[in-house]
Parts: structure tokens; sequence; C-alpha cells
């Protein structure tokens, strides 16, 4: 009986292995009844722990950082509720921080959670944070990327994201295919990945139908709600104003939205809105009209938790990268 | 010039004085630009550091936990947004930590929080959590409660919070003057004083008009959207319907009015919604026809930000008590 493992006294005492890891290394919360069904398990199966690997693993804190760039979208906070939601039983905790769209405050975050001792770290990336990522995986630390790729970086880094170019084609397509040709463009940060890759998705799909690129109908915000207010502004000044909208996030559109109401402008009669991006508040529009790219940012949470445990618990390498594919979506 | 102090050279070069600390100090995070500025104005004034003061502030890791019951709740995140704002230029950092509004969550983070030794804590509780709300105090650590009180304890601790029997009073008797006397409740969790709070200015209200407390027409959740659609099943089901329907927040409302609007229901004509809590997405609708009592999350959470820096900054000591009053909105 002196080979039994952690993952023994788990199955006999019905809690997480992090959990029963935690008990023995006498780190982290764990109740005082979990405590003594956990030391009375190891006891009785005579428990001997391997120093090599305590040693090992007892500087974890059980917690991972989670690095979003803004603590409003709703968009991040369904991701942060899928990798909350799958690693719920395994006893890590999540620390959420905010790099509100800017790199310089992301480099200080990614720092004060090196700092904390985070087991892992999530990072939907607001610019090219590479110095510090590369410290951090240099101490042996994973680091998620979700949603953003990392420019300029070699790395080896696990990414979970969406096919943004296939996307914002279909989008635009259908637009095209409506009818279309004076499009409005409401882009998001060409900082990060998908601002790059969605515009990608709207030339390749205006180029394939020998449409001219507009620079009057180019607006180029930083995905926050304001853009989406002073790019119809700026589209309803021109003299040839568009005739459809293509918003590439869910927090310009709702701004769009506003602004268009807000101008008496009927959607989808007086102008058509193509939104990367679903927008809840849309169901309450009498008329819908609104032709929306269904994005998975829960699914892709939940995906996220799995490579934490994978790579804190189970023990599997990485990296790996993984496609989601958001679904073009025309309501009635 | 040998009584310079911090605060002396944050005034020479510009820089907050958490970051000269943190400078000076040597631990946290500043960029080599700002070190060699301090550091060369702290020589040029002679600065002699304090032995008493800084041991007593050498402890300090610079960051600030918060506790939210819901990280996808608007209503917390902009809570957190005005947090951030009035901290950013103090050199703390805001780790965010969700309870998912479970108490035994609550306690796990708190415990986390205090073991990677934040500087204070902001606390939006899901329940009592006395003890270990003890603990932390104890050890010095400031914690300010927001938005919702701590039961049963005696503690002296600063609270931001709203009056929300006043506001909740005001949202029923604008229904009940309007000529509503069958109103359907749609009230939050009882576990927090919010949720207790606002039902009993719906009591006040009824009670001083001499309507009588129907069960029928309470539905009980726990601030969710599922709530919200729940209850609207609950009120369309019964013989005599609500003509009326006060919901007791924001989320809570969003899922009513998706319901209503699914059964077939207009708003206002064949139901009128109040709502405690302000809900975007109304906006979209025709005839909004929505009352509302107008919450100041973000201007609560400038002042739980400053009061945060009185105690860590300042040395200005608790407790206060702020109490913002939300404004009852009626759309045309």
């Amino acid at each position: 009986m002196g080979n039994a493992t952690i993952k023994d006294i788990a199955r006999e005492t019905g809690v997480s292995i992090a959990t029963v890891s935690r008990v023995l290394s006498n780190s982290g919360y764990a109740s005082q009844e979990v405590k003594e069904k956990v030391l009375s398990v190891a006891k009785q199966l005579n428990y001997q722990p391997n120093a090599v690997a305590r040693s090992l693993k007892i500087h974890r804190t059980n917690t991972i950082g989670v690095i979003i760039p803004d603590i409003s979208n709703s968009y991040f906070m369904k991701i942060s509720k899928g990798i909350e939601d799958s690693i719920r039983e395994s006893g890590y905790n999540l620390l959420f921080v905010s790099s509100d769209e800017n790199a310089n405050k992301e480099k200080e975050m990614l720092q004060v959670l090196f700092e904390k001792r985070v087991d892992a770290v999530v990072l939907a990336t607001a610019d090219e944070s590479g110095k510090m990522v590369k410290t951090i995986k240099s101490a042996g630390i994973p680091i998620i990327l979700i949603d953003r790729k990392l420019k300029g970086t070699t790395l080896d880094l696990d990414l979970v994201e969406e096919d943004n170019i296939c996307a914002a084609y279909q989008l635009t397509n259908h637009l095209i295919q409506q009818g279309h040709t004076k499009i409005g463009v409401i882009n998001g940060s060409f900082k990060v990945s998908t601002g790059i890759e969605r515009f990608m998705g709207f030339q390749k799909a205006i180029k394939e139908y020998g449409i001219e690129e507009n620079q009057d109908l180019c607006y180029n915000g930083n995905f926050t709600e304001e853009d989406g207010i002073e790019a119809v502004k700026h589209f309803l000044s021109l003299e040839e104003k568009p005739t459809a909208i293509v918003s590439f996030n869910n927090t310009m559109t709702f701004g769009a939205i506003l602004q268009l109401k807000k101008s008496g402008l009927k959607i989808p009669e007086d102008v058509v809105i193509a939104s990367y991006g679903e927008v809840e508040a849309a169901q309450f529009l009498t008329s819908p009209g609104i032709i929306s790219i269904h994005q998975l940012p829960y699914e892709m949470g939940i995906r996220t938790g799995q490579i934490i445990l994978d790579r804190l618990v189970h023990n599997i390498k990485g990296p790996v990268h993984e496609k989601f594919t958001p679904k073009l979506y025309v309501s009635d």
C-alpha cells in the first residue's frame, strides 16, 4: 500500500486532485472537513509523498491569471465564464486583470501575475507583449493565448482563436450578394490580430467582386461603443452614404445601432447592419434585421480551461492551436 | 535637504507616490525610464528613507483585490471601471475575482486574495463572510464593502451603497399612482442586503396604499437573466395576471423583457415594466416604456477608489458610509 498516489486519495475521498495536493502540501485553501477527510484517507492508504514530485509541485499557488482587454465586454466575460466552469472542480482559482486595450498596462499586469506566482496565464493580448511573455514562459509557466495572436514572436504557445478571416469574408460576401457595393466598415484595432484579420476578410470579399476599397467608407476604431457612434456620424456626413455597414465587434455594433436609431434611421430599411459578434440587445429591435457572425466565446473558454488542466494536472505537453469557426446568422 | 520625503520626489518627477515607493523599495513594477528618473531625483534631493515608515510600507504589493458576485453583470463591471479609473494614476493594480453569487466560493476567494497579500479588498458580498473578513481586517488590510452590506457582523467597515429601500419604494409608488394594484415582483436573492431591502421598499409602498401582499405575484430569484424569464412564465400562467411587473435588478429585467417579447406581449401596452437598474438594451425597444431606477455604479466605483487611496496613501482613517440615491427615470 506504500505506493498509493494522490490520485488514489482523490478517488477515495471524492475531492479533486488539486485539492488533495493542496491539503498534503499544506498550501492554499481547503475546508477543515476536507482536510480531515484527505489526511485520514492518506493515513489509511499509507501514502508516502514522492519527494521529487513534491518538490516540483509544492510551489503551486493554485491560481490562474486571466488578462482581458476589456472587462465590460460580454464577449470576454463569456470566455471567462467558460474557463471558470471548466476548471471549477479542479481547485484552481482565477484572477482576472484588465489591460484596458493598453499595451503598457498589459505588460505591467503580466509582471503582477508573475510576481503573484500564478500557475498559468491566459492572455487575450492588446498588443505584442513578447518580452514579458518570454520571461514567464522561461519560468515554466504555461501561457495560453485566447482570441488574439501574439505579434512578433516565434514562441510556441497554446492558442485558441476564431477563423477571423473566413468569418469576416462570409459577412461581407453576404452583403455583396444582397446587392450592396457601398459598404461602410467599422474596424477594430490594427494592433491586434483580430482587428487586422477581420479587415483582411473584408478586403478579400470585395476584391473577389471587383469592388474598390474606399477610404471614406473605412472608420478605424478600437473596439469601443464610442467608435460605433463616431463611425455612424462619419458615414452619415458623407455625400455618398453607405447602404450597409459592417462592424467588426459587438461593442462597436451596439454604438452604431444606438446612433442610427438616434438619427431616425431604420434598420434594415434605411441601412443594413452586419456585425462580427452578436449584440444581445438586438433581440429588442422590432425588426432585428441584423446579420451577424455568432461567435463561440463560452466554448472557447471551456476549451481553454481544458488546455490549462492538460498542462497543469494531466502533464500533457503542448502547444495546441484550436481554431473555432463562427457561423453566419441572418435573423428573420 | 535631508528631510525630503517620497511626496517631494513624486512631485519633482511627476510620477505617483506609489510608483516612487515601489522604485525606492525595489519591489513591484516600474519602467527603466521611471526608475532612473526617481533614483536621480532622490539622490539630488538627498532623500533618506525613514526606516520606520519603510518597514511599515515595504510589504506592500501594490495590488487591490476586488470580489464581485457576477462577472458578466454590467452593473458590477461599471463599478469596477470606476475603481480602475480613480486609482489609475496611483500605481495600484486591480485583481478581480468572481464569487458567482456563491458564499463558499467567496470565502475561498477572500482566502486567495489574503494569501496573495493584496493591500486592500473591495467586496460586493454574496453572503455573510464574517469570519474570513475579520481575519483580513485583523491583519490590517482595509476592506471596503460595495453595494451590499455584510450580515451578522459588527465590524466597522467602509461601505459604499445605494439607498435601496427608498429607490424601490419610489419605483413601486410610481406604478401604484399609475393605477396598478396587481403588481408582479421579481425578487433578487434574500441572502444579500440589496435583495432584502428592495423588497422592503416594495412592501412599504403597497402597505401605504392598503394593497395586500400576494404570494402568487412574488417570484424569488437570484439576480439572473433566467430568473426574469421564469418569473414572466409564472406570471403569465396565473389566472389573474399582473398588469405591471417590478424587477429588482437589470439582468432579471433583461430576461423578463425577452420572455414578454417571446410571448407576443407589448410593453407598456400589455404590461408595464419597472426595473431597478437600467437595461441598456431597452433603448432598442420601439416604445421603451420602461420605468427604471438609474443606478450610479461608475460614481460608486470612483468613490470606492478614493476611499482605497485615503486608506493606503493618505493615511486617513475610516470607516465612512456613503449612500447614493439612485433616481427614478420614466422614458417617453
